[in-house]
């Protein structure tokens, strides 16, 4: 790998950290993103947010473009989704984070959401990792299921090479013959990036294993290694989920994992305390419309 | 696999033929796709278009607009490859192929091409495989290097499913722990392939292999697995080539394979005969500007 | 690769040759290698060595002692099942090829058979091929599941260093996240054996497919890409075969397949031709006990 | 999986726990094996279990017999290493674990050391695994690099059922496409494992990695994972080892490493403190052949 590539801790020896409202990534204290796979109707998206504020997660994930292996599966919501997300902002202050899948689209996504994710399945899109890089957003880069490391690292490149240093990296598995776990996730790959390049990592094992019950010890293991947070699948009721749903927590398992992680790691314990405090008017607000956990 | 699919035989029995300009995909007639993997100057592509054609392939492929790993590789010559490419038609006759990288291109490539390629690493790029569902011309799907059969498929059935039939299923090699080739060619893909569905089915060697040596027994052993047809790359000089230098076969190394190909194959003698008649117009009008072979 | 290791065509130049009995191997005669997976009786046994001579092929194959990847499947029919070997070979004049799998066997087993196989859960067990590289017997050593090119000549290495030079390579599928087949069949690595090595290559697909339907197209392919054979499993009565039985081709299917290499396949033509006559002794003998096809 | 197998929680509900002299593997407590890969001569054993043992480890281990990939590679000392293993067992009371290659050589080995190691090439070796099965001995049981988990905890299946419970599996990476480590750690077996089997479960991460700067964030991730254990490859001088020297810990980082589990893991903390006074008759017999760390 060159000197001039600017992921490389060559061009820039200290870690990138990554700032979001309140929230700050890449820093000594981890971070969890979580949320369900798709934004699927208003109600399901609040509830979620919900649970997921009070547990003390720090971001809200939700997909309202849904990249789908069939045409034939839900799509998701569109438009409508960003609305809900955006509601959700207001609501908990807790930064929003959404996959956006073509160039054009970039804008409209921006305006309505804290950080756009790019999919596993586009890692390699250029044109719009060009156009994610022309925007002033954070940016979630998930790892192709395929990807070297180098292809992965030069995926962000294109990003940081047209302007935007706020990438940062997901792990979220890698496909081998393996078949007990949907992917493998390939916590080896943590250590190696935090040699090689100065961006944040985080790990998601909701992908990865694609099972529920294996969601919480590859989190210990994820933080273990190294990663700078998670992202989490969660749902407020997983078998009604229209998307990924066995590899979502519900809402009880969600809390028992959060606990779980707190416990073991100092870092995470002190910015989800700070959080915690901060989604009383969503509980105030929903408390109507929301089913209590 | 569900009855419904577009692609499924069980949707449509007879196989689908794909006819473009003169040359006719799927049928029992092998078509050869070759040219350049990038199109680098009005000299290399005519150049490339002359021995190509008059070698007796059937198609001629170059890339526009390319796909690279870093952003500082060679990002192909963009609207002016364009050009070159419809001047290659309207000299030989021959269909062009070309690759279409982001929804918001698709209409400027298909105006001046015949064939829409989609890369390997666009195949989940379902806002693309949309917008090309929506023309009316034929589609080149490349495999993902790590797509299963039914990943793939259900690819193809984005675009199917937009209203455009004329889908051609690319075999261009996997990404396994092997690393004596660049990727591990999956001819085993090909007759499983013939007994789901109806589209046709051609190998690029070329990208699997990664190295002009091996790039002749796979052809071989590709049309001898049931494939309708090959994509090889090809370039007037290989160790010149700003991109994938190393797969390409030379001048004479192109026409020893075109005659192997031809003794053995007697589908693939029938259609390259008329074809060597129809590049006069390339030869005598070029015959200055281009170094005979 | 160094210059130094036996295997290398910078060590010897000419093409490997391996004769046993009347059979040539590695010569520009393609051989066939056939039989069932398992020695079940003796019916069955002389009843597929009847119809696999029948059918032209060049040698007999058939397991004794079977590795399993459970201890409860079958586990072979052990010494009586060499018996049954000794007594096709001595009916039919045809060559016996069965797997041996641990170092204190190889001396009962070489007794009985004319070449000993390494199956594939045995390419990387040193013991046993230093102990067939003591005898004087053919081997055919199949590739490991996950094994480079480089690990595999050098476990013929361990063979050829030992003084026994009559090794033959045997693809027999790696281990990828393909899913539509048993294994990948990984022809692409035949040409590359060539340039590298002296030994003779020939081809299982019926172990990489794991589905008789893909039997014959990746047969057909095998050969285009240079391979000096094929093994391929046959049995009187697949479906009640106690070992592999789905990759398993019927007397019917295996003539039609022998059928179509010989009309494709003129080196191959020439020696079945010959095969067809010897095996006389086989049809009167058993008239009687095998049922006819 | 069917109920009726031995490896199954189905069949045994409580966990295994192994005692190996004054060792327990697969209670509470997480167990350290560590030692160079291969045992080069007495001085270079015995100063590895000095420093070993002094680190805190709770078993030695070291190759006498070596598969290696290439015949001219170093084949281990054979005997004579196991004489020195025995040396090191009489001097500091630690259970010492060493691999064994073939069916013929378990009596030997089983008489010099406390537990057999079964290397990841040998985990199809069924011979193998049958006559380790009738040993009273602990196994060690590697996982094949290409193994699923069914195949892995079927060739345990293969000691359990001839008699031998005393079966510790050990995850030490896997084959894939990935080329940043040696091989892909599948940290995601481990509480898929936990899951379906009573055996302790161990993880390896100097072979997994193949680099001594991952080995730390590896065994962290490991342990955090649910593994019983690890295993962990040390060398009184790595840059002279003559095997694998890239992927051994120096003494110093052995400790710095010793010191980092003990102080995140609490049970580990237990035993090792135990530990460190139980080696004082090494230290005082050798501080005159023994160069001081």
């Amino acid at each position: 790998m060159e000197d001039v590539r600017l992921y490389s801790k060559k061009h820039k020896e200290n870690d990138t950290i990554v700032k979001v409202r309140n929230v700050v990534i890449g820093a000594n204290k981890r971070i969890i993103i979580a949320g369900p796979c798709a934004i699927e109707s208003r109600k399901q998206t609040l509830g979620a947010a919900r649970f997921v504020s009070r547990a003390g997660a720090d971001i809200f994930r939700g997909g309202a473009f849904k990249p789908r292996t069939s045409p034939y599966d839900f799509q998701g919501l569109g438009e409508k989704g960003l609305e809900y997300l955006a509601e959700v902002r207001e609501l908990t202050d807790m930064p929003i984070c959404t996959e956006v899948m073509e160039p054009g689209a970039v804008g409209a996504v921006g305006e309505n959401v804290d950080i756009l994710q790019i999919g596993s399945r586009n890692m390699y899109n250029y044109s719009l990792l060009k156009a994610v890089g022309r925007t002033d957003k954070p940016v979630v880069l998930k790892r192709g299921v395929s990807a070297t490391l180098e292809e992965w690292l030069l995926a962000a490149e294109y990003i940081l090479s047209e302007g935007n240093q706020k990438v940062i990296l997901c792990e979220r598995g890698i496909r081998t013959f393996a078949r007990h776990n949907r992917f493998t996730l390939d916590l080896s790959a943590i250590p190696v990036l935090k040699k090689v390049t100065h961006l944040p990592v985080i790990v998601d094992p909701s992908h990865a294993t694609g099972k529920r019950d294996f969601v919480s010890a590859m989190s210990m293991a994820a933080l273990a290694s190294g990663a700078d947070g998670l992202m989490i699948e969660t749902h407020p009721c997983p078998e009604e989920a229209l998307c990924d749903g066995k590899q979502s927590l519900s809402p009880s398992e969600f809390f028992e994992l959060m606990e779980k992680l707190k416990h073991e790691d100092v870092f995470l314990q002190a910015i989800s305390e700070k959080r915690k405090n901060s989604n009383k008017k969503l509980e105030s607000e929903h408390n109507t419309i929301i089913p209590n956990l």
